[in-house]
């Protein structure tokens, strides 16, 4: 089947206390986002990218896609205000059908057995979420009281979220929902199983500076 | 009140891919556990410490007592096959009434304001949890579906577990369960509502070579 990701990295990221958006941090020399470019592009030689950045650095996105020296198979749009809407922006140049990828530009580490994995489980059932299970207890937290929950139940989601992508269009035809926190979430709201796929403890995401040491340390040499 | 940590170090650690047990291995030159032993002996004067070892460890664990100077305020006892046998055998030294913390021994980077805030609710409400919220979308699988649960209902324990003694006391009394995982569970199972209290971070327990790392930005120079 035709492939797309949707690759979203419209944050302005100011949680590592810094101007540049997480996206754009050097990771070894190169933009955390050219990583992740790198390993959709080198997992499956048809796949395109729709990369979704803020409007004012689509530019800059420009260039990281140029130094990937394939850019013909990279198409641009600008985020909105929600991961939503962002991901909704970029559902609208699939033109095709085709099996998506839903990703977090931040996921630099990501790894092309992953990217396969998804793939055949969402070519099979529709969908595929990566998932690890939780290391550490977990409580769960109501209004009047917390308990404990068997950790071996608690999933912790990752990146690339992979659909047939009619099912994706329809589920982005729902009104938005706060609770709309990922697209796995808004799949399910429209009626639509969600399958779980083993995940990767070093798919980690890139949200505060410890990270991007962890990456460096992960990244092969 | 009197005070004790328990520090659990009874962990052979082999997720490390290393001989050397985790709580063992050095970070700037001094073993982890000495960090975790010198953050409850500058919290409060007069707080007492149970740490509890593999018993082919309890020479080493000595031997990292003293270097902290305040060996007179350390004793020792060797670890069972479980956590819950851990915490048992360290609780039976507790011979006072206390408000006792039960404590990752690779929990190192534990700082004194976190201490000092699970020792106020500890003292005034029978217990405290520090717990921090997921930062990353969670799902809850069961036996044949899973599905999607609001992030900020998600509490991802730590340590210190906090507790008045005779509670605890009473709590391990119960015959063991397996989902007795940390002293919440065994506590909350005897009956008693589980109090939360703001967890840290930088709070991490080192269970994987990159967590040294971490560990060793996130140290004060």
């Amino acid at each position: 089947m035709r492939k797309f990701a949707i690759i979203v990295a419209a944050g302005s990221g100011t949680r590592m206390g810094n101007e540049t958006p997480k996206q754009f941090l050097l990771l070894r020399g190169k933009p955390i986002l050219y990583y992740s470019l790198r390993a959709f592009l080198d997992a499956y030689d048809d796949l395109e990218i729709i990369l979704v950045l803020p409007e004012a650095h689509i530019e800059a996105g420009k260039e990281i896609a140029q130094s990937t020296g394939a850019q013909q198979r990279i198409q641009f749009t600008s985020g909105g205000d929600t991961r939503y809407q962002s991901v909704k922006n970029g559902l609208s140049l699939v033109k095709h059908p085709s099996i998506v990828f839903v990703h977090d530009g931040v996921r630099c580490m990501v790894s092309q057995e992953l990217i396969r994995r998804c793939y055949i489980t969402a070519a099979e059932k529709g969908n595929a979420i990566p998932a690890v299970t939780a290391a550490e207890s977990i409580r769960i937290e109501s209004t009047d009281k917390n308990e404990s929950i068997d950790r071996r139940q608690v999933k912790i989601i990752q990146t690339p979220q992979t659909f047939h992508s009619e099912l994706l269009r329809a589920a982005f035809e729902q009104n938005y929902e706060e609770n709309f926190t990922d697209e796995a979430a808004v799949v399910e709201k429209s009626g639509i199983r969600i399958h779980l796929v083993e995940g990767d403890l070093s798919n980690i995401k890139i949200t505060l500076p410890a990270d991007l040491l962890l990456a460096e340390h992960l990244l092969p040499s």
